[in-house]
């Protein structure tokens, strides 16, 4: 049983109340806890020595994915961030001067946000350490950004780009928060969300989410640098187009928009953004699936975003 | 470098904003997010398969105990939880059935104190299950209790019966949230914890937080029967006074009221829970750190709850 299969079991009949918006299955729950103009965002995530950064990382980068990547999520909804617990579990013969690094690296990023690390736990797990970060933010209330609203003919849009991930970027990305903001504030967002498992994975979300299908256009797949690098590094490493669609831990935003503003978005991007590539990748469909289109045609993507597990 | 020292050492200075009441040091973090009449509480705590539980134990005990601890914590503040998320490590050899039992066992909890689950996270710890629960809560402003705000002459009270748990009361404690809401709306509380790591290690959190001493009657200490059980089936186990003052996982209410309100609060007490034990353990001083009065007279405590490694 895989990762996705066993979270839709787990997630079939969990108990509610009436501040639950939205509860399992989006980037972070909302929760409608009576505040007049926002809702409250939730969101936690953890890395584990060995599975989201190797033994050799510097601790100031493994603190600054473990609260950065619980920071895309609460980008995903075009949120603002507030305060964040940690959870450091232990191993036997931990080391307190990485432990103190991870915090540098924590504390550094929570600053530039102005989040504010209120405290959190330590306990043990011999074997690894395992950081577990939650993360409360909030959205204007009508202005949290869903993976469910797709819509047929919406323009499919990418930030930065895409692949080659492990070589180093995962550690140190910046989560797309002044950017999510920004677009939920200028432009009607149809959906978003960050790609965490891989832009074909991560798609499939949408698509399920919003009972729609999706058309990539190969060629203006944003591949990185770092993917074409490696591609051209060692013959038995995915090609680059193969890797910006498979690779993980790109923490960029994936959204949609009506197509008639697709080209004004692009246009005010390039003016607020001009550092960061934006992508237009293809469109929305009212099929199923994911179909790419190159020089010989329209297929179906096959290719998966990669599981935890399987 | 045990728990608390590391705790000390990263706390010193946690990046902070204008929402943070109290931050780490206390049983949950307390927020001001703009609500009229309530601050915001945001707790974390994670069970360790080999550590929290054995291998053999119920899943939906493990399940009960995951969430219970962090529902410990809110009724320590006198609050009242609102919704959790749920991180679940899992090994690679996961049995999906036990996982499974173990969210019968968290959903039954939070269905009983009205609790949502609206989400979490799965991720991969290779050698064992992990399972941290993040729980937001809310208390009357002004109305969280602290472990800070022990007075010298207060009456120091606890609920239940001490030592023992780990023979089975840590698997299916029940938090005591009715009762803490109660205490808070009826009395005029100064500090309050939850037991989780021993009456003598815990109060000394609240003793420090507080800048006083305590004094302890030995025969008001209420071993519970389990620790006096254990006493008698074995001579190497602690006496049942010694586990009362030093075993984990209580998860007990302890706290203190000016000694004027002392005996109006048990009266009150035994008409509302007939069925919990309530005693009066001792007293606040102005001194510093535990002394315990017996038939000898009184000395120094130097017997501590356990900290999780050291």
């Amino acid at each position: 049983m895989n990762e996705f299969d066993l979270i839709a079991r787990l997630t079939r009949s969990l108990p509610g109340n009436d501040t639950v918006v939205t509860g399992a299955g989006d980037d972070c729950a909302i929760l409608d806890i009576g505040l007049p103009d926002r809702l409250l965002l939730f969101k936690t995530d953890a890395v584990v020595q060995g599975i989201h950064f190797k033994d050799d990382a510097p601790p100031e980068k493994v603190g600054h994915k473990a609260l950065g990547r619980c920071l895309s999520d609460i980008a995903a909804m075009a949120g603002k961030p507030c305060a964040a617990l940690i959870t450091l579990a232990l191993p036997r013969d931990f080391d307190v001067k990485f432990i103190e690094g991870v915090y540098r690296g924590m504390n550094a990023l929570a600053q530039r946000y102005a989040v504010a690390i209120a405290g959190g736990e330590t306990t043990t797990n011999p074997e690894r350490l395992l950081i577990s970060v939650a993360l409360i933010g909030f959205a204007p209330r009508g202005k949290a950004l869903l993976r469910s609203g797709a819509k047929a003919g919406d323009a499919l849009f990418v930030t930065g780009e895409l692949g080659g991930s492990l070589s180093g970027k995962h550690l140190d990305f910046e989560p797309r928060l002044a950017e999510a903001q920004w677009l939920a504030e200028h432009f009607s967002i149809h959906s978003m969300l960050d790609l965490s498992d891989g832009l074909a994975g991560d798609l499939r979300h949408v698509l399920k989410a919003s009972k729609v299908g999706a058309e990539l256009l190969s060629d203006a797949i944003p591949a990185s640098r770092q993917a074409r690098l490696n591609a051209r590094a060692e013959s038995a490493a995915k090609p680059p187009l193969l890797a910006a669609l498979t690779d993980g831990e790109d923490f960029e935003l994936l959204f949609t928009v009506a197509s008639r503003d697709a080209v004004p978005l692009l246009d005010a991007w390039k003016k607020k953004f001009p550092k960061l590539r934006l992508s237009c990748i293809g469109k929305i469909t009212s099929g199923e699936g994911i179909t790419i289109r190159d020089k010989q045609g329209v297929r179906p993507l096959t290719a998966h975003g990669y599981a935890h597990f399987s």
